[in-house]
């Protein structure tokens, strides 16, 4: 029996009558080239926060077993549209909502985890011959048998872990982006768009600005080795692969170049060098619910140091409050607050085995005269903080000196990757540069 | 423990966010009271159209099982809606799908029977002290687990069938009427809100055309006991009873007046009087899906007879032709059409021990010139086929002959049956007449 791919579709991919028709041939031409399909749909459009309005007008703070309740009517309608189009084309297809398709989670209504798969009757459906439509974003908690939410975003997370679960050849992301790009094609005219990158380095893009996929799903795949394609639902061409590290990606230095100008630089000044105020001052901060990314502490100078953050910029107010006090707590000379930082990151699993990358990049922003406030690095990623005017500045430099628009020799390798798709695109020759 | 009631709300009483608060504090009232209350609720006003309109875009003849997919989603919002209005009013409530409700019912799509209803979540959430608020309309299949619909209007059986299921006190439908009256009040002035009809009664004037409940809902009450109070969202004053015939409801001779000009009026004329013809007839009809309603033969008169019978409107065109076809072949003179009818019926338990009404009502009809083509009985109704624009003044000089305007003697015995309810409303010692 041919082999299966999951393909999911987002709110604008489906936002439509019209739309809705559009995915249904895409799907209905996937089937015609000989694999079985499992869909997985997202509400349309705007559905989602149209129900979220209508709630906020019969209850000022709704529970949030009802509003999971509320918002999976969501994606029965648009499932059961595009079975119904599937239909019209002639092709039998087959609606499933997250609990029929076994989707078990935990209880948290709203951010439920995904525990468990157990596609049974997907997968008879697609032993039989009918496309599976599966909801995405919603599930059942194992113990209480209740509708739950992912959250949104979370139906990239569905269809991944269905892949899995269904032991799919890979997992098509529709969106309304054409793959992941070297860095923001807004911001950087050459931009590339990516063949391939592994889960680690699409994990580090993710959390330091790439918007392209939630942060989860990747995670996911990731952990059950579930090959991912990226790519455009308005148009046909090959999107970027997300996949496990082989010897062929070994090659490649640096995948892309992200920014982030969401955060807000928070400092304690002048604090006595002594142990457990870095505990307090994060344990004070987590138990306030503030999420803190980086984390820069220098080294101690006659007896005092700096301490600095980052955090969300909707979170910096609160953040900052609570800085204030414990600096007046512990003795510290105070606290800044910059609102107006960029975070820019350099991505790449060939970091690992090409010293250097770092002393380059700073170098380059030096050139540039852009000035660093903050540098934290992983094994795979360097992020610089900057002022945020001169975030467009620092990413069009790095992209340039690190030659991110060529498709270099490094990287010619990663065109035999693509071929995974060669037989699905007549397209496929193409080189897929946006 | 406190007695379970169920209460019923109809699309036009949940329309909008106003609405629902509205029905969440006539809900919340009733808990206040003392009750346990579980709630069954339609989709919003037009959502059903609504979603109807977007299958129509995307295929021209929708599958059944993915239609009802789509169609529950309106409960499913309404109810999410609720239990959130309901929260805010610092009531618990929790909302049950067809299936978590435990609804089986057999596998037709858009038309399934309810078979059995298992409300052990619906019980334990009782039990808890929340409010219950149940999807109507929606139910699961016993043998495939598909999510099915009854059909429109599906919900007043849900609610009774749930009434029964819990062993409710009785079961409340609220719509936009004010309960069963003596005719239709936009066609008799002096029509008056009938305190308590039997099932019987009921299910007669139901069928004979008044659109207060359907059919259905009557029968599944009837067979399993239920109490059923129908009255209105819209103001706070008792509706009617539908209730098991008891010795004080024997005295009531006339419950009613029905008319319906939907139906139009088939004859076959000179039918040879062989046997066999009528079941050909019929069977015909039958199998080309056209539902037959009264159907009268004359006493044969010289080898020859007519056949009569009324269908609706809609199907006329399809009957007549059927009807040319057959006379053709049988050797009959042909056959008649019209579409300008009126059935005008009397409805009343009390007919059975009262002889005389059938004359009485032909010598009313007669006395205001009002011609009767066809006649039709059962044990409590008779039915008279009279021009369409004789209805409005049958039906008047009908009203008025039976006395129907008058809470008669005969009918005061019947006020001892409304207290069932005087524990509920404040304005109970009212005489609930419109």
């Amino acid at each position: 029996m041919s082999g299966i791919i999951v393909q999911k579709f987002g709110g604008t991919s489906v936002q439509s009558p019209e739309r809705i028709k559009a995915v249904a041939g895409r799907i209905a031409a996937t089937v015609e080239r000989g694999h079985r399909v499992c869909a997985v749909i997202s509400a349309m459009g705007q559905t989602t926060d149209e129900l979220i309005e209508l709630a906020s007008q019969v209850s000022p703070d709704p529970p949030v077993r009802e509003m999971d309740m509320l918002l999976t009517a969501g994606e029965r309608i648009s499932m059961a549209l595009t079975c119904m189009a599937l239909d019209a084309l002639g092709h039998s297809a087959v609606s499933f909502t997250g609990s029929q398709a076994g989707v078990l989670t935990d209880p948290r209504h709203g951010k439920a985890m995904i525990l468990d798969i157990q596609p049974d009757r997907v997968r008879a459906a697609l032993d039989g011959g009918a496309i599976a439509v599966v909801a995405g974003f919603q599930g059942m908690s194992t113990d209480t048998k209740e509708i739950t939410t992912l959250g949104r975003g979370g139906s990239d997370t569905s269809a991944v872990a269905m892949a899995a679960a269904l032991g799919a050849e890979y997992c098509e992301i529709f969106t309304d982006v054409e793959g992941v790009f070297t860095a923001d094609p807004r911001v950087v005219e050459s931009a590339r768009k990516l063949h391939v990158v592994s889960y680690d380095e699409m994990l580090e893009m993710a959390s330091s600005g790439a918007k392209v996929l939630m942060l989860r799903s990747v995670e996911y795949a990731r952990n059950h080795n579930v090959a991912l394609h990226v790519r455009s639902s308005f148009v046909d061409s090959p999107g970027t692969w997300i996949r496990g590290e082989d010897e062929r990606m070994e090659r490649a230095i640096i995948a892309g170049i992200t920014h982030d100008v969401t955060e807000a630089k928070v400092t304690l000044k002048g604090v006595p060098d002594q142990p457990g105020i870095a505990a307090k001052l994060f344990g004070d901060l987590a138990e306030a619910g503030v999420n803190v990314d980086m984390i820069v502490q220098n080294v101690s100078a006659e007896g005092h140091t700096d301490i600095s953050f980052t955090v969300n910029r909707d979170e910096a107010k609160k953040a900052a409050t609570l800085v204030a006090k414990i600096a007046g707590e512990i003795g510290a000379n105070g606290y800044d607050l910059d609102e107006t930082i960029a975070k820019v990151s350099l991505v790449g699993a060939g970091m690992r085995s090409h010293p250097g990358i770092a002393a380059k990049m700073f170098d380059v922003l030096a050139s540039s005269s852009v000035n660093i406030e903050m540098i934290s690095t992983s094994p795979i990623r360097i992020s610089c903080v900057v002022h945020e005017k001169d975030a467009t500045t620092a990413v069009n430099a790095l992209h340039s000196a690190f030659e991110l628009e060529a498709e270099s020799a490094l990287r010619d390798s990663h065109v035999g990757v693509e071929r995974i798709d060669s037989g699905d695109e007549a397209e496929s020759s193409s080189a897929g540069v946006a």
